[in-house]
């Protein structure tokens, strides 16, 4: 298996807010948002592994803004970090203005899982991490799956 | 505002796996799950606030197993800690088959702030903790804000 | 095939009414709420039979007030009453405001056939029928059987 | 206000069912066909009284076949029967095989209220009926109307 | 195999525009009524190959005014043409105020192949042209059928 | 309104096939791609008009290939040509296999029209092109443009 560049997995989806996609009081629905951002973190690492992959857990998911009808959301999926079978991908959320500026919206750390066809763990490729921002994800990747091994010990 | 009881908001939602809520590799959609917990959480905290809320933050959200069409999924809200505007809110989620028995999918906690019209914070009622693992929860609630604040300062 | 009580099997499901539950004037889509009802009387037939189920009839279903955007809407469903093969559940849906009031929306009757893989009716558990209501639901469902039958004859 | 004819308003669907209809065990869902109903007999109210309408009650639904995934489903909806505010629509569903043979699924009968922009009940037009069926739809409508009155008054 | 009349096959479909229909600046979503449009010619192919379908072009798909939610939508498909394995299928839709008058919304034309289980094209029934309208209907469809090919040889 | 370049808009879209997007045999519902196409050009065309946007027409849209569930589709939109307030938009859609290999499944060229809040058409920027594809596409986009005029004079 050969090892994959960051880049060669990347993926920047776009939508824009429809009134299906919004809450009772009128903002986009966070379960929604939540919705579109593990869907991509699944596309990133099924793109790495060439396998099919399941999420495993879910951290860090903070929203920062409030989005409304008609937001134009970007949605930046990238890899972090990998272990054997696991992956750890990095999903940015912004809102774009018809000016091109973009707002951050949420940024969230999604652990995929690769499986074959019978859901049980198989190896995924290396991770070829090149650039210094590239090495300070891969080295907090590090510091975050140490993390959450302590919280399940600690239990919760 | 009078303060309410865990068991006064508490919400335990059922749902059958239909296809439309499956992946492309026949499992349970993670970020369908991911809308319903997060309905859930937003339903307990509008009953414990009296207000609009917003989902601030999700952690801690591990899948323990996968779930197929025709299971039915159980999952069950509950208030754990409330700071001045922001409420933290659990969420269990469990497969239940047909002679009920129920085993664990998911658990995750999410922190809910109740807003005005203008999506301006607004103070929420107190919290009555009663037993003994409301109380443990309470102090895990304590802990968890203290991890997410340094999780902020470390920037990750 | 052991009895059941109404209470082992009872559902109690919390919605929020979001546009794109909406009809085309602003209200809550008539037929999206038939499609809750409809799903939480399946599910508490399929906990009653421990089997999957068919609707066979739904009636007495009355609209009694509408329902708007950002409305939290409370449905209950409880088994009423079985025959060999058919069980009958009552779901009662409200509108629940924010300081916990419920307000009557619809009362229906669903008459659900327990199957099995092949579409074959199959037997079901009896029904333990403890309080004062409990039994005058009972004697209800026997009379409304007979409706449903006369109603059959005369051919309306 | 013009009265109309029945061919004025009649309206005839078609729809192939797909995965995203189907239930856990792979039938069409039940609940999915309520909601083509309601919505087919709100579109011939709607025709006929030139107003918005809201349902009013939903009675006699029927289901006597299943509908699996590929099968095309006909859905014809037609007045019966006008008061001053209210009308009643039958709803017939059919499973048309590709040789345009059709094998009845339901009848259903629908009441319907027109209302004005804030809700209230308006006047609808009368019903031209001119041929022996629709005579006969005519009266069964006023002994549907009394039936369902007689239910109201004994409470269930 | 029997041809076949227009009039067999034709398909007369109604819909009131719901918020879930409308794209982020309030308007019927383009690509809902494309979903509509398609699934009304895939289902007049059907009727007429009583065979399974594949939308192989859609061309001259034009949106000649706005459609806004409470707008009640028609979609009539017919057959136009049909080649040894190939149908062509004109859907046209009209906005249909609450007086019955309809105002064209678009017309288009949709190419349908008849397939067999393994997607391998099929013959299909001959098309009986009767009225002065559908002769000149069959020409313009040889006419659209030449342009396409124009069209691919151009390679555009 | 300063010209903008191709690459300033472009949009590279990714979803995995889920079986809510299959028709009734099992295949991707031509509707729900032709769905996804409209919605990507309509964005890249928000981003170069910087306004809402109307699809005016389709044409050209070919199917050349099944897609299946579990599949990857890359949907691809890019500007090709600009007239006074209308855009050209080319859609290109692939399956993307696991090994990072495209096919092509559909090309399809949308004029969407720039709009003020009253649905007016406005002005949108120049286009720059520079490649020698770009400029062929744009040429082409002219002969379009042409046979779009030619086809509504004709009548079809």
């Amino acid at each position: 298996m050969q090892p994959k560049h960051i880049s060669d997995t990347m993926i920047e989806q776009v939508y824009q807010v429809r009134p299906e996609h919004l809450n009772g009081s009128g903002r986009l629905f966070g379960g929604r948002l939540m919705e579109w951002i593990d869907e991509v973190a699944g596309l990133v690492a099924m793109r790495h592994a060439q396998s099919n992959v399941i999420t495993a857990s879910v951290d860090n998911l903070k929203f920062i803004r409030g989005v409304y009808q008609g937001d134009l959301l970007v949605l930046i999926g990238k890899m972090t970090y990998v272990g054997n079978t696991s992956m750890e991908v990095r999903v940015d959320t912004y809102v774009e203005t018809l000016d091109g500026m973009r707002r951050p919206v949420n940024r969230a750390y999604l652990v995929q899982v690769a499986v074959d066809q019978k859901d049980k763990p198989v190896r995924v490729p290396g991770l070829i991490v090149e650039t210094e921002s590239e090495k300070a994800e891969w080295e907090a990747g590090i510091r975050r799956r140490a993390m959450r091994k302590q919280r399940k010990e600690e239990g919760f």
